[in-house]
């Protein structure tokens, strides 16, 4: 065991060494040593509620990495996504109702990939009922959820965590994060984030086409990244410079909002977002989402999941700084999200993601959205 | 002759054939077949006035090889940019005034890399006395030159070309004007363009810290992604939506901004621009100037300068459609801009560039530099 141990730890050191050099080595490698599946008796139990979106099985994947042992899950109706979230997890109970959930003192922690604007009033019932709460983005849809959110967290202190899973889960988005935080690129001035996206509608649900049910377009895939906008550049305080959205070509879906971009400045730098639905279905990913985060020394470009036209696989990162540029592959990088939200259920922290940044990127998401010029382009 | 064209023929269908396929293959060659430097008796006789920044020598090689004779030239000083022009054409006579190349009936064409607040008078005074003009970008820094230029223009019938050379001068830029125009991706919703550059201040003269020379970083350096926005798009009206300007960590150049963007729409697609001056002086080019169109079928990213941490050289070109995604080496692209010109000068045709897109382009420029808010980034 401990001789396995050491070969993995030689193993990252290699890559780590050819990657990113010393600096946000020692960092690196205590990430890299969590285990990827728990080891030993579970730290928490913890349930699904509201399997509309396919992330849940995600979502429930990080925790359970984390240390979470999933004991319970409900769901209204068997969609395509529950029948699939069985199969991914036959061995879990499906509890009768919701309340029973919330009712099960054993329980400490509940996620959901419900419907976008349920998510919340589930959250402000689990924290009501002294559960931590961890959603699918976006984690709310309305200003009117978020002020109700605020105000029951707060009176509860229990965790609301969103899973802004483009930083969170994506493997070259946590090393940028090391990175940034070691100095790489200087102080960050920008963060510019793209996410198109395949929409492949056969297979979306009828909330996906409804506005007041999805959010929009900027609450709903944009929520990631000012959630990386908010990260990367370290930003507490951030307003919406402008923001525009619109239904560019699909006239059949009136409700829905192809195209959206965001302008923006924080405390920390600025940022701009676009995102859109217009991937090629043939398209081997679901989009092609990048980001390029301006340094006074140097900038950093992730192309999360795919290099196209270029190298296999997803999670690359290409850092350009006063020694030249690097390639960074990294596939080896830990993804801590989960490990850190148990740890904060158990020890009442926020390493995993403070509480105030996770709901000041939906605040920004939901005011770019509401406050959006609308583009009308004659195509 | 005919053997050595079918040849070259041959070969440049079988790179088209492998690059971009058919529909754009005709196009393509007829622009290929063009020579690469004049060939029998110059077409017309030009001249330079005005050599401050060193973008004057790529522009008189673009009118060289568009069949263009550079007969004289003038400058004020003797700087290193008049030094090292002189070292690219030993040949040319250097006239004694402005005054003598404005009097000069064989002349037909001016080209000027002045100061930049300078280039847009000199315009007025060739236009006045009859010829054609082909200024560096900017090609002028204020709402006042702009509509005394669009006045004399009209009045002389002049050409006021401006050399947005980052789309002129760039093979892969002129590639996706062609596959965009051939309808490669469908109809064009956005560009997104970046203009990162190495700002190496040792080697820049002191009106390129002053900025009522200059013009401002978007007016400057932006003018490039512009004009890109304008044209792919096929945008004749646009406005600005919103527009930053900073000096984020340059405090011992008070008047220079390092840090610029700007969110546009136009009645042919959005745009979003962002340039800057902190690209490591180890980069190997001048900056890793980029541009993504977005269109309902797919999207094109150039990577004009470098890829970094993957291919030689650069003119990159990453098409995805429905089809798929292809790399597209863009080296076998001619550069017609020089040649369109000159005939533009023989013909009184607006084939280079229309004259109201040239100016729209400096009409957004010089406005969304006008109305920026400023970012003030404690770093």
């Amino acid at each position: 065991m401990k001789a396995m141990r050491q070969a993995r730890r030689r193993e990252f050191l290699k890559s780590s060494m050819t990657a990113a050099g010393l600096a946000w080595t020692a960092r690196a490698i205590s990430a890299q040593e969590a285990p990827a599946k728990p080891a030993g008796p579970p730290r928490i139990k913890f349930a699904a509620i509201g399997l509309d979106h396919g992330h849940i099985t995600g979502q429930c994947r990080a925790v359970i990495r984390g240390g979470g042992e999933l004991v319970s899950w409900y769901a209204k109706e068997d969609t395509d996504v529950v029948k699939s979230f069985m199969k991914s997890f036959p061995e879990v109970k499906r509890a009768k109702s919701e309340q029973e959930i919330l009712d099960d003192k054993s329980i400490a922690l509940v996620a959901s990939a419900g419907i976008a604007n349920e998510r919340a009033p589930l959250g402000v019932r689990v924290m009501k009922a002294g559960k931590d709460y961890m959603s699918d983005k976006p984690g709310l849809t309305t200003l009117e959820q978020l002020a109700e959110v605020r105000k029951v967290q707060k009176e509860t202190k229990r965790i609301y965590s969103i899973d802004y899973s483009e930083r969170l889960e994506n493997k070259a988005s946590v090393a940028a994060g090391e990175l940034v935080k070691a100095g790489a690129i200087g102080k960050v001035i920008q963060t510019l984030g793209t996410g198109p996206h395949k929409m492949t509608p056969q297979t979306r649900p009828s909330w996906f086409f409804k506005k007041e049910q999805y959010g929009g377009i900027l609450t709903d895939i944009a929520s990631h990244q000012f959630d990386q906008f908010l990260f990367f550049t370290g930003s507490t305080k951030a307003e919406v410079v402008a923001s525009q959205v619109g239904n560019v070509h699909h006239p059949q879906y009136p409700e829905l909002e192809d195209f959206g971009d965001v302008m923006l400045r924080g405390n920390g730098g600025a940022g701009y977002i676009r995102v859109d639905w217009f991937t090629p279905e043939s398209f081997p990913v679901f989009g092609d989402g990048r980001l390029t985060i301006l340094g006074t020394d140097g900038f950093i470009e992730i192309r999360k999941n795919i290099d196209i036209g270029g190298r296999e696989r997803g999670s690359h990162l290409f850092l350009v700084d006063k020694k030249g540029t690097r390639y960074i592959d990294t596939n080896n990088q830990e993804l801590p999200y989960g490990r850190l939200l148990v740890d904060d259920v158990l020890n009442r922290t926020e390493t995993a993601m403070p509480q105030e940044h996770c709901l000041l990127a939906m605040e920004l998401a939901v005011k770019a959205e509401k406050n959006a010029q609308r583009i009308n382009l004659t195509l």
